[in-house]
């Protein structure tokens, strides 16, 4: 029995808590809703802690003087996992952690803001876990998450939406879009799909033979 | 004459005040001080004439029913420059107007934070300017520009350097960092080189053979 006295069938999505800028306690609150199986990311549990929230997972490296077995009582069972490869992120260690459990899907949150270098590495990364494990990338402005080859999704009208080529990718043939993709090849840094809009209330459709497209649900 | 009483000469670089989130004043301050050029993007107008920043130039779209006229006798004497392109961000569009008037470098604060979209194609689209500007994009944790093949600069020991490829850069090398490159491919999505650093106090060299390689320096 799981420390929120809810027996989790470890099919609804996990929740990590990443070191960038906090999101909106109201964002946090809903996906906490579910009574998630919750990572936090290193040093961020100090962030975390203060907004009175239960932790199931503590993982990072721990590499600059944080002690994480102050966190064993008040946090009990907490698991405290350190994983010291230095060749991948404390996210990605987690994704591995979710994987290894058999954990199918996972939403992030503290994954954008602050340091530009890991919010484009936070971004990107996730198309390495293409068949592994479903991920959703969420802050107070954006909902982003891996496009499969064939994607349908209903929208309102005008919803923003930016797609975003890590990389190249091909092939890329849109419905119901403002601006419309046939056979459209996106490239990062020159040519994105950025700022385009469902065109009416409907099904929106968005195929691509190859490479990684991320969707962006954005909202000023 | 300037509206800041001094003769520029247009070589300095100027500053570009976009519609992200806003950075430290204190950040915004430094960047002011050499008076530079002063370009606002669209409706961060109204956030930036609160900080009682004189304007220089009005630029964007205007097209949520933003006014721009009524900046332009408290600004006066402001350029304003509707530029109503939909397959340009207002950013690149202020590139476009600075190359437009031979100006060679710009410092671009608030392209981050708030929308990801946004962020990420801000910071990706700059490769394209390879030759035309000098871009430098700050913000409270983070100072972004464009590797040229051949880069050298002096650093102490441990600054925290990211190397972000936009697409796939070929034939890296480096000298005097952590975790050094010989002859590396780095991959935007799957090999990135986040999160080195400066091995000991001086003279650091970056160079690669071919693609687009961002370097970061980033502070928590």
């Amino acid at each position: 029995m799981s420390s929120h006295h809810i027996v989790r069938d470890d099919q609804e999505p996990a929740l990590i808590i990443a070191n960038g800028a906090a999101c909106n306690p109201e964002l946090l609150g809903q996906l906490l809703e579910w009574s998630p199986l919750v990572i936090v990311l290193d040093s961020a549990i100090e962030r975390v802690i203060e907004l009175g929230i239960k932790i199931d997972v503590l993982l990072g490296d721990f590499d600059r003087g944080f002690d994480p077995e102050i966190y064993r009582t008040s946090q009990y069972p907490i698991e405290i996992v350190q994983t010291p490869d230095q060749n991948k992120t404390d996210l990605e260690k987690a994704f591995d952690y979710l994987i290894d459990r058999k954990i199918p899907a996972v939403n992030v949150v503290w994954a954008t803001g602050k340091r530009a270098d890991h919010t484009i590495t936070n971004l990107t990364n996730i198309v390495r876990y293409r068949d592994l494990l479903k991920i959703v990338i969420l802050d107070d402005h954006s909902k982003i998450f891996l496009l499969p080859n064939k994607f349908e999704k209903w929208y309102t009208a005008k919803t923003p939406i930016s797609l975003i080529p890590i990389g190249i990718v091909n092939g890329i043939n849109s419905d119901n879009l403002e601006y419309p993709l046939e056979n459209d090849t996106l490239t990062i840094g020159y040519r994105t799909g950025s700022s385009n809009a469902v065109a009416k209330d409907g099904i929106v459709s968005i195929t691509h033979t190859d490479g990684d497209l991320l969707m962006m649900e954005c909202m000023d």
